[in-house]
């Protein structure tokens, strides 16, 4: 029988992955459950790694899984995320250990006939791989650069920058994007075929995140307009 | 100095957590990182919880972790997540392994004058402990009937319900809420204090996740209207 449509996981482990380029799919990559919505193609990854604003970071420390969001910026195919230099997790991750990183995107509530089949729309990219540490002056500064526009594209040159202090402060790991694969589901409900002539309304609500008018700072010094990418924000 | 402003991180590991009901800190949940912006009360965890519609479970296999977005609901004090019986994540969670799952809600992009301060407004909340397999009749199907009340409150009562051979093939996972830590950021932007001087507009684009017109499913039987819980859809 069908499985479950109301589901979100991606393949059991060991299973998606991909590798960047060409995305050549690993035993533990290749998606397995429902594996028409897998993907493995840098014109599917990279658009859903650079429309997410945060990312969900996964390593272990003494077998306890921890889970953290935070923010991130692609370049190239390098994946960096970035912490203070105190954060334990950083140091930890810094040690090169194995991570996760899983960025998803919300795109509607699936709403079938069956309970059974309810389900959401969405993108979503895993990564796995080891981070390592960013002791290049250059790169690290070009990562922080890309963090801020990741964010909001036209912000770096309005901001002031980072001091040697802050830098300092600052951990930048990097992870390469070798190993990755994407899930996509779109679309209507499915439905068992009996299921169809049932009465029951049956759609998807569509989820969009909208920006609001910006909040200016009330500390900020008066007559400063807030600048386009603010007022008209958009990804 | 000051820590990095712009960092969704909760505390490095073993840091965050703390008990339901009234939120007992352990040393692995006391958020240490910021720790201004830990909770550790279910009037701020629950309704995080209720509010989300995805969360970002991890685990571990043979070292590698993984970061899985799943939809997931809340009774009580207890989260269920739930998957196909097929699918080999939800066994090797059903082992009763360590678990984290992570629910976080993005509120606003917060724009700092200093580049190093830029951050973002969340609402997340982190769980860690060992998920259980759900082998109850009664309470599994209660745990499908929150999974899609969860989604959309008012659905269950309209929906083809499960048939006995749709339950076999799902498997329902339940995680106590006993170790839990949430964190939270909101307001303007904080910067150094020699910065406010700066001609730089900051300020917070707010980001709120709207609902559009529900698409009715193209194969949907004539004469039936969407319900008023998609037409106005809220949460």
């Amino acid at each position: 029988m069908a499985q479950p449509d109301w589901l979100l996981w991606h393949p059991g482990p060991p299973a998606y992955a991909c590798r960047m380029s060409e995305f050549k799919r690993t035993e533990r990559t290749q998606v397995k459950r429902l594996p028409d919505r897998g993907a493995y193609d840098t014109e599917t990854v990279f658009p859903i790694l650079d429309e997410g604003l945060i990312c969900h970071v996964g390593f272990s420390v003494e077998g306890q899984p921890f889970v953290i969001p935070t923010g991130y910026a692609r370049v190239g195919d390098t994946l960096y995320i970035h912490g203070s230099a105190a954060s334990r997790m950083l140091r930890t991750l810094a040690e090169s250990i194995q991570v996760c990183v899983t960025v998803t995107l919300l795109d509607g509530l699936v709403l079938a006939r069956a309970a059974f089949h309810h389900s959401m729309n969405y993108r979503s990219v895993v990564i796995l791989g080891r981070a390592t540490l960013v002791e290049d002056r250059a790169e690290k500064i070009k990562a922080l650069e890309a963090f801020t526009e990741h964010i909001v594209r036209g912000r770096w040159k309005d901001v002031r920058l980072p001091t040697e202090t802050e830098l300092k402060a600052t951990t930048v790991l990097s992870l390469p994007l070798t190993e990755v694969s994407a899930k996509v589901r779109s679309g209507p409900p499915k439905d068992d075929a009996e299921d169809y002539e049932l009465p029951i309304w049956a759609g998807v609500v569509p989820l969009t995140i909208v920006p609001g008018a910006p909040i200016t700072d009330p500390r900020l010094i008066s007559r400063i307009e807030a600048p386009a990418y603010a007022k008209k924000y958009s990804r």
